[in-house]
């Protein structure tokens, strides 16, 4: 399920965008293009691709002018065709020229999120897994990209390290080993967080489920380990408290599927945000 | 050559991503490691890779301690093997906890642009062209990618749509084409400005020549065509004033090297910003 | 457990507070006294209270002259008689005028919050109860306020709407009742979250545990009523996991023992940050 | 004589509480609620109170949508009986949701202050002195505060230390007396701004009506004494030039009277800002 | 030609002059003025003048209501005769108190510059050279004064530091002289940037020549000097390649037409920004 | 006596200048000038010129490097002889031509306006009339060309609307007549502000009188009108009640004098601050 972007997070990311872009003032349309000249733009996949960042796109438009806007027959979500002119715009020739590099950048680097998210998803299908992204995103980029995320059918891990107990490695090397982490945290969070705890051993794992965390995260196991681990923790829980168990690390779309049989309920994938290639989509402008 | 970023902009752009990930601040590190803690955290390759944005990394542990900084034995520009601690951190342990995701986020991602870009130097090694890159930059992060272009041994394209002039077919779909495009801009550009025109057949090319434009870009054109437009560039200019030829648009790994020895003077490569994948560096934390 | 402050969220406060307070220039202050003159502040307290927002009020004077500290037996969370020269500060005499109200404005408020917290807190003592707070607090100054109430030994409720899921009167009026509210958030919510209903009647209770929510609200019920409600729960409850409830609404210093003994986890209490009244604290300077 | 908030001011003040409130969004609303839906919401006195901040409140729903207004009977500075449904607002139900909260703790915070104020001003009514506010106010909403108190029919000091001369007991501690201090003000400050002197003793403030200073404030002076302080000024001013008196400190609703009785002009009183509880309003949303 | 201001420069401008010269509040109109109320004020030139700012003159008024909206005969860059009322603007009254002064600051400060900018441009009518400006701006109003110079005829120098090379005096002395400067820049500047340098001899006129440099600045040399240089230049340049000839410093309205008719293509004159008077306009506003 | 700045106002409009003249970074510099280089930098005088802002010049060099400071003999208000070297700076060579041009508009235009202030305080010499500035100042710098004027011997009218009460003929004409006008702004100012009112004839001044306002500004009056109304003041005054007579409008070098021995305690002049023109000061680096 797709939740929409806050229109503040659009507005802001996008009149960045368009400040570094632009600059002083786009010196070749302004000297080219009269004043008051229409223009139309159309937006062309050139590609396979699932379309993510329609809206923003639109932003880098309407911030010149609120009565510009995108028409399109597609949708955030919906899987494009190559070779489909799937959205245009039609306004003021300059504000389209202005704004097309920024309107690009998003749209063909949200899509290529949500395109390469899409590829996990579809390859765990009819698994009870889900695919979730990391904190592993552009910087400044975040809420955007885990939006992407949705629109190609994953969920959102936390969103900052606000957002959730998540009890890595590096924590478990200062806090003095599982239980007395899990202790620590209990002392001081919130009661409406619960509480994740990453693992490296099966011990480490039996160790977790002795301290009653809420999620496990199993990380860089191997389909066969992991598979071991998922019956550990189901042996191990009570009727009525089902432990989450995410898997983490080195995997791929070749062993996605081998993770999702194995049983986990959720699969993580860094890629997803730290390595999508921007998918190709092409903005061509003719007078109207 | 690498042009040093500026500190406003490390500042500026480390800031933003460390508010964006702390939020109201880091609840599992805070509970788990007692204040005052100290701790050394190692970067680790886990794969070849040209070094990019340590400056940046050090700035996200820095902005809460300036005490903090990074040693490291490389530098940005050098090449990593798999395997290396290239370099390390120490300070207080919530600090290293809570920097640490933002630190990799910018290295990995940097890292990644200047490999990428050192791939294309590499395949074109003896010819006279350079690579450089263009605007498709994640939004927000321009300055900071071109910046690891140059620590790849790429050159930098213009920095906004105010930092030169580029005539491309869009305006010419505008303008009323090339000869009525390149006067209105000599109308008003400021006169340490030079003119760059896009064209897309070899008649264009004649006509931009004709137009006297300082630079011409060959969009998508086959080796052969550039080869072609090269002759046509070469025999036109005049003995004392060289005209500039840029390739541009569907170029890969394997045909840059075709491109080259054509002889055009610069090759301008999306890729190697809005599509390299991240590298993979690791950041290990034990007590110090 | 006093969760330190966030040294941005303090420095950001305080120069808010500075810039209001000091326009334009403090035109008495550098009329009357010459440039240099140094002097010491002393602050007094005029009333029993529990100190909070020390480090807030020495950085309103460490904003001009980082040099400038305040030094303090005491420290945040301690109870302070009245009489008591409990923290003094040495410096630019200049300064410590320009500062001193806005010093003043903080540590007042903050220690006015601290010190009702305390007060509830103490009524409790003994019981398992917590006191937690709510979201009832001055606009901008939350994360200030929130952290007054864990020096009065309160602990925090969710920070803000992004901050966990609690379902209100006001949601299961549009939503469609408990249990599809409750189905409608799992779908999107993220596995770190719990889930929190607020309920009126045991009826709505007995819907919420039915729904397998992590805690309950009861929203303005007697002792008695609550009394009740906890033994629904418990015995509603299966053995490994326990449902937290919650009391709100109507409670005050003379009944929050009985709710806390009626066996409730955590009571929330809006008056300890809306109307708290501002602790009596006065500041001399003289000649140093 | 209510004087109407500057929009910016509301502006700055509703959307950084909107931001502090909501951060990464209302992740129970969005979940629960469908895009679209609408509501109706009512705010409803709970006590009797002095209405103050409905424009702020409004600021909070209008933020998101522009045509969400509330409608109200009653206006800021108008007495609202217990039980009184005096406002409401109809529009997006998600929007209603995500801005109650802010919209109550502006709501219940500047009423609460007009409510204070009020009692204040009936408590001198008939005499000829005016009750005026300090600047004791919450970090960040002076304006706003000082804006209550004129609801609720008080009159404002100065608005920060650059709107005013007010020469404190701190000044005379390191300006060499009052005489000096005044001499040392005259030289430098505008013609437009009047000279105002703190004196604690009939000594201090003989020594000020030599030095012809405008106003004298009378620092905790009892009721009788600040009854001799008035004759002795009254004795001393030229027929032409009336010079203002204001009492501070120690002033309670119980013993207001008698300072007004005594003759003085003005009666600064902190707790109308710095203590005032909020008052109870509550906001009950349903399907419209 | 004149380039339109990008609004979002007039914006931010204008918005914090606003703030600078409203602060908490026009506390004159606001006693005085009724809300509500309605008034015309009318703009009169009492001296000709070339007009600049009137775009920026009434966004100080549309910032309070963006209905108001001056009405013009006359346009930025028309000569306006003294006497002639040529703009008027009608709305609420308190908005036009509490914008004219900012309107007014604006609109004389950029027809200032617009007036003394064509004074230069006169008195060069006929010739080939060009006025244009320098980097001697007021801090903080640089686009607008140089949008002012075009209004008054002239065209801009580079609007800073990074948009353009000009290799000064100042680098020559830090950089080993004017050939190894010029290599030096080449190696890391754009390629759509022109190189200029500034040369005080015609040794080093000579140097700049061999150097192939885009561009010459002859600094502070007499119309005599001047005259020799440009025949040095036209002789040394090759048929197909003009390099353009600036002169700077020490010009003045008297012997501008000398250095025009020597020659040179450009002439700079810091004057027109750093000393330009502004011209007088009032404002007056009458009840409507 | 000269105010000194506030640090924040400085840095604040320092860093401002800095962003807009170096936008993405000074190309010229950093190719030319090895990084670690040093150098020197001299201030000449290049005409006689009254010192102003060489705070705000040294915060330019020290915004990149604190330990940068410039080293002068001479101070703001001091006169400095054409032809004197009067203060250098030494440090990174890259950093002084970052910061040069920035610095010097600063101090050109600063001292420009203490130059010509000086001009008329020295017009006045051994009168009791002060000079006073307007806000006829230049967009965003107020506080700085204020700051210039006490550096010239001038002191500062109302820093803005919100810093007195100047009731003008627009507001006459709005407001129903002096007497009405006066009324309603005594309804609601604070009591610590000072009524001013503009007069444009004898009747009008004698109806301010009436109203016993605390400052009359006779408007555009000629010396001898200036003369009679002075005599009408202060026959009119009573014994303890000095009114301050200010005169504004038409005023000049050549008239200056005969206004003040008209009697007048305040003669305002826009030209010293909206047309001051820049003094001459260069700026030469060499190697150290």
């Amino acid at each position: 399920m797709i939740i929409p972007l806050d229109p503040e997070t659009i507005f802001e990311a996008v009149n960045a965008a368009l400040d570094e872009d632009i600059g002083r003032g786009d010196i070749t349309s302004r000297a080219i293009v009269r004043p008051g000249q229409r223009a139309r733009g159309s937006f062309l996949a050139k590609q396979d691709l699932v379309l993510a960042g329609l809206e923003v796109a639109d932003a880098a438009f309407s911030a010149f002018d609120y009565h510009l806007q995108i028409e399109s027959a597609a949708g955030d979500g919906d899987l494009v065709k190559a070779g489909k002119a799937f959205a245009r715009v039609t306004g003021d020739a300059q504000t389209l020229l202005a704004s097309e590099r920024v309107a690009l950048n998003f749209l063909q680097h949200l899509s290529g999120i949500a395109t390469a998210t899409r590829k996990y998803v579809d390859a765990i299908a009819g698994t009870s897994a889900v695919i979730v992204d990391t904190r592993k995103t552009k910087p400044g980029l975040r809420l955007l990209e885990k939006y992407a995320v949705t629109a190609g059918g994953g969920r959102n891990h936390r969103l900052g390290l606000d957002d959730g107990v998540l009890i890595k490695d590096n924590h478990l090397a200062l806090g003095g080993g599982v239980a007395e982490a899990v202790r620590r945290v209990r002392e001081v969070v919130g009661h409406l967080h619960k509480i994740e705890v990453e693992v490296a051993t099966l011990d480490q794992l039996r160790e977790a489920l002795r301290a009653k965390v809420d999620i496990v995260m199993l990380d860089n196991m191997s389909p066969d380990l992991t598979r071991q681990a998922v019956e550990i923790v189901r042996a191990a829980e009570p009727e009525e408290r089902r432990t989450l168990i995410e898997s983490s690390g080195g995997i791929t779309l070749e062993n996605v599927r081998a993770y999702a049989e194995a049983g986990v309920d959720l699969i993580s994938i860094g890629a997803i945000t730290h390595s999508a290639p921007a998918v190709d989509i092409s903005f061509k402008i003719r007078p109207s």
